[in-house]
C-alpha cells in the first residue's frame, strides 16, 4: 500500500496526517513549531520529523516503527510565512535530509512534483472546504483571506502580519480594545466597560499599568491576541465602544473577502467560504459576517471547516499523484 | 554665584542646561540616552553625569573643570517614561550618587524640595511656552498632550506608546501609510502613490518585501517613524489615501488637545498651545491643526516652542527656589 503525508507547520505546532490513496486518515501526529525563520532549520526539521513519526506510530498498521516500512508517494507541507523561492528551497532541503538520513521507517518513493511546499493558507482552504476551490477567511492571531477558482487562479488578501496588517484578527481586536479603554480613561472616548474589564482581567491596580503589561512584561502577539474575547464579551453586553470595534473587524474581513471574490470569481457564482481561526469563536462576529456576505453575494455559502489544514495538505499531495 | 541645572533625558539623547538665577543660560551640554529602563541605571547615570560635565565645560566661566566650583541650588530632571514613585526613587538615587561620588566640580547645595524629577512632557511645556501654564502637543516618534492651568492642575492625554496609543505620531502615520499601500496592492483600497513611494524609498523589488523590512530587519519604532514624511509628501502631491491618513492624524491630535482644554481650562480662556516634535515639520499637518483649533477655541494661540525642554527644566528648578 502507498500513502501520502500532509503537514501543517506553524509557529507553535506542527501536525502531520498519514493518508492512504482512498482519502482515508491512517495516522495523525503532532510536534512543536516548524517555522524555521523563528526557530532555525535544525529545530524545524526535528519538529517535522517528530510529527511524521508520531503519525506513523498512531496508525494502527505500524506497531513497531523500527521494523515496519511505509511507502510514501507524495508529501505536502503547508507552512506559515513560506512564500518566496528561497523559503521553498530551505524546506525542500529539509525534506531531502529526512529522506537521506533514514531516521524514519519510510520507503520514500517521490518524484520532484510529488513534493509540494506551499503557503499554509492553501492547505487551510483545501482542508476547510474538502477540495481546492473556494475561499478561506482565516482570522486567528493574524488574518489572511485566500481564494482559488476552478481554473486554478489564486488571490490572496492580507496576511501582512501584526504591524502591517492583520485587520480583523484577534490581535487587532485586542489592541483596539485596550486603545479604546485608554482613550476612555483619558476622556477622549465615551465611557466603556472595557476599562474595567481589562483592568479586572489583567488584575491591574490601575489601567495605567497596561503599559507595564504590554511593554515591560514582553507579551508576544499571541498572548495579546488571547485578550480579544474581553472585547467580544463587552460587545455582547451591549457596550457601544466594543461593538464598534467588532463591527470594524467584521467590515475589514468582509471587505477583504469581497476583494478576493471580485478578483477571481464570476458575479453570482456559487462558492463556499470557510472561516477558520479563533475570531470566529465569537458568535456575534460570525453572524454579522455571514449576514453581510449572503446579502451582497447570494451565491456564497459560509461554512465551518470540514477538515483540518493537515488533511488539506494530504489532499494536495494526493492531487499530485494524478 | 549660584546656579540651577535643567536636564532633558530621553531615549536617545540627554541635554543639560546650566542657568543662573536671572534665567540666563550659562552652559549647555549633551550626552547619550538616559532612559534607565532601557539602558540600565549605571549607563543612565553616566549620561546624566556627562551632560552636566559638558554644560560646565561649555560655560565660559569654567575653564578648567578640575579646579573650579559651581554652586548648584536646584536641579530638575524631566525624563521620558518616569512617572511612578518607583521610577522617581531610582532617579533620586542617581542624583544622590552623583553628589556623593564627587566626580563633578560642583558644590551641591540642595534641599530635598530643590530636586525635581518629572515627566518629560512637563519640561517640554514649560520650555516651549516659557512658563508653566498652557498645553504642549508633542507629536514626534510618539505622541502625548499635556496641560497645566494657573491653579497648577495638570491633565495628560495619550502617551501610551506605539502599541497602545501614540495617535497622530510619526510612527502611526508611517504605519498607516504602509498599511494603506498594502491594501492598495491587495485591491482593497483605491490606488495610491504610496505603493510606489514606499517601494522606491526603501528600494524594494516588490512591495511584498516590506514584510522583510519590518519583521526581519528588526527596524525599531524610531526608524519606522522616520518614514512618515513619505505619507506627508504623498498628501502634498494630492494623493487621496495619504490625505485621509494626515487628516486622521490631525483629528486625533485635535481631539486629544480638546480633551485637555475642556478638562482644566475655562471656556474661552486665553491660552497658548505649543507644538513640539517632528510631525509638525509638515506644514500641511500644522496648518490643519491650527485652523481647527482657532475655529473651535478662539482663545487659543498655537505657538512654536520658545525654548527647548532642558530650558524648561531649568525654569522648573528656579521655581523651586522661590
Amino acid at each position: 500500500m502507498s500513502y501520502v503525508l500532509g503537514i501543517d507547520g506553524g509557529g507553535s505546532k506542527t501536525t502531520c496526517i498519514l493518508m492512504n490513496c482512498s482519502r482515508q486518515l491512517i495516522g495523525r501526529g503532532e510536534a512543536g513549531a516548524s517555522n524555521y525563520q523563528s526557530i532555525g532549520i535544525e529545530a524545524a526539521k526535528k519538529s517535522i520529523e517528530t510529527a511524521i513519526k508520531e503519525s506513523l506510530i498512531a496508525s494502527n498498521m505500524i506497531q513497531n516503527i523500527e521494523t515496519q516500512n511505509t511507502q510514501v508517494k507524495a508529501i505536502c507541507l503547508g507552512l506559515a510565512g513560506v512564500g518566496r523561492p528561497k523559503d521553498i528551497e530551505v524546506v525542500k532541503n529539509i525534506i531531502q535530509d529526512l529522506r537521506d538520513n533514514g531516521s524514519l521507517p519510510i520507503t520514500w518513493n517521490l518524484q520532484p512534483h510529488n513534493i509540494i511546499i506551499c503557503h499554509d493558507a492553501l492547505i487551510a482552504l483545501v482542508g476547510g472546504i474538502g477540495h481546492n476551490v473556494g475561499i478561506v477567511v482565516a482570522a486567528g492571531t493574524g488574518s489572511i483571506i485566500f481564494g482559488r477558482n476552478s481554473q486554478g487562479k489564486t488571490k490572496r488578501v492580507g496576511g501582512w502580519g501584526h504591524i502591517l496588517g492583520d485587520e480583523g484578527s484577534a490581535y487587532k481586536i485586542a489592541i483596539a480594545g485596550m486603545q479604546a479603554a485608554l482613550k476612555s480613561y483619558d476622556g477622549r472616548e465615551i465611557n466603556s466597560c472595557l476599562l474595567a474589564d481589562f483592568q479586572q482581567h489583567l488584575e491591574l491596580a490601575n489601567i495605567e499599568d497596561l503599559v507595564d503589561v504590554i511593554y515591560r512584561r514582553g507579551w508576544d502577539v499571541k498572548k495579546i491576541a488571547a485578550l480579544a474575547p474581553i472585547v467580544d464579551r463587552a460587545a455582547a453586553k451591549g457596550d457601544q465602544v466594543a461593538n464598534k470595534i467588532i463591527d470594524d473587524a467584521v467590515e475589514e474581513l468582509f471587505k477583504a473577502t469581497s476583494t478576493v471574490i471580485e478578483a477571481i470569481f464570476q458575479p453570482g457564482e456559487a462558492l463556499e467560504v470557510v472561516t477558520t481561526g479563533s475570531v470566529w469563536g465569537s458568535s456575534g462576529i460570525r453572524e454579522k459576517f455571514v449576514n453581510a456576505m449572503v446579502e451582497i453575494f447570494p451565491g456564497v455559502e459560509v461554512i465551518l471547516p470540514r477538515f483540518e489544514p493537515a488533511y488539506g495538505a494530504c489532499l494536495q499531495a494526493l492531487g499530485s499523484l494524478i
